[in-house]
């Protein structure tokens, strides 16, 4: 099913990751991407399998999780523009793709992402924020912010991320990956850690997001950053934030990989 | 129970309105107020009854209620500080309590309130936003802001709003309320209004919202918001706003209503 025969389209998934355990799930529970599948089926009876840029885990939320599947063109029917609606339509409510295009034929979610963004909220602030409480980690007491700050700066650039990446009970190969952002914004009691990487390790944006916490409590200096990635060894890294607080905002590519702006879609539909 | 031997509080209430009929109950179901008084009832054997700024309807979220309690001198163990705490202790995770401060004798949450804001989240994109589903209406399409903007710089003033408030059975005798705010942000997909005023009759901000959308979808022109104020007739009016989409804001008092400035008692917490 290749070809001139055939359509690939790439999907943008936004998804509340509370109900869910990931993205992907090999044994038991109910995975994002089963249920995406599970919608296409309806609409195409050669039931495409996603194929997406990365996993999330249990827990972890999605802005802009993109996926592509292949599917014959003599069972595309509808208009693309259509596509989004479509798929909307039988997926639960706390899923729902936010753009569909046509890709070119050789298109790839994962092996073609140049980058992602991850953003993971903090509400800091004695009592959590029932608005926000299966969206952001509560943090009570007050943090250091210059110092958190200075040491999210220093993430930035090419780093082995060994320390601050999960053991999976695999030997990791290369765990150097490139880190272009690392910025801490506030907005009153919430903080917004935005990441952006051409890579991210297995719970490598918990890790990085637990241990600048605890440099905000003064459990770490903000210098010592160096020496736990210059350690290369989890154990010497600090905490993990909770699974809730992280979102995989957006995937990159790079320009001309999808055959329709995502926007025009939208605006094809508004 | 007044004067020397009785203390004062006044609470700060946060809530997700999704699982709630409302703060106030009159017969079926549960309201935010009830599992607040319970907790009070958990901390203080008189079981203070609360007495709020405002009702919200079923649905409607808040992030700054104000609610104020008496309590016997000799009841009252805890520093103030630690009330936050305690009485959070004692909640559903969808309520909280955000801040807690001795008022003055004769503070009263309703009766010295001076104003409110509400703000009201619309989701303007061809899909729903799954993280934002239980906040925002879901308006999937394209809205004409510019005379969303005309439109609602028509309701700041003062003006009898009789044709915004939802019947509520009885006859209103003064339906004049000053707004000194009625703006429309955007961030991307999603519009904020924000909406400020002296008081607000029954339903009138999801009134005054569901208008401007129709404004934007261009059923209703941003003039005609001076002949529907004028009308004094509910049915003139635009369609209401679903309540997942308003928060209660904020309330303002005068200042020296409270003993102590809110933010203190989050800083001896923090």
């Amino acid at each position: 099913m290749r070809g001139m025969d055939t359509l690939k389209l790439k999907l943008t998934v936004a998804y509340d990751g509370t109900a869910y355990e990931g993205w992907q799930v090999q044994k038991v529970g109910t995975g994002v991407q089963q249920k995406v599948e599970e919608a296409l089926a309806k609409l195409f009876p050669s039931a495409p399998r996603l194929h997406s840029s990365s996993r999330t885990d249990t827990g972890v939320h999605a802005r802009g999780m993109v996926a592509h599947f292949e599917v014959a063109r003599a069972e595309f029917k509808m208009p693309v523009a259509k596509l989004l609606l479509a798929v909307n339509a039988w997926l639960p409510d706390d899923i729902r793709v936010m753009a569909a295009a046509r890709a070119k034929a050789d298109f790839h979610a994962r092996f073609h992402a140049t980058g992602k963004q991850y953003r993971y909220c903090v509400w800091n602030h004695p009592a959590a924020d029932p608005l926000l409480r299966t969206q952001a980690w509560h943090v009570p007491r007050a943090l250091d912010l210059p110092a958190m700050r200075a040491a999210a700066s220093l993430f930035v650039g090419t780093h082995d991320f060994r320390s601050f990446a999960a053991n999976r009970g695999d030997v990791l190969k290369n765990a150097v990956r490139t880190l272009t952002r690392c910025d801490l914004r506030r907005s009153g009691s919430l903080l917004t850690f935005i990441i952006e990487g051409d890579g991210f390790l297995y719970k490598m944006c918990r890790g990085i997001v637990g241990t600048l916490v605890q440099v905000g409590q003064g459990k770490i200096e903000p210098d010592e950053i160096r020496k736990i990635l210059a350690h290369r060894d989890r154990r010497v890294a600090g905490m993990s934030g909770p699974a809730h607080g992280l979102v995989l905002w957006k995937v990159y590519y790079k320009k001309g990989a999808v055959k329709r702006p995502r926007r025009k879609i939208g605006q094809a539909l508004a």
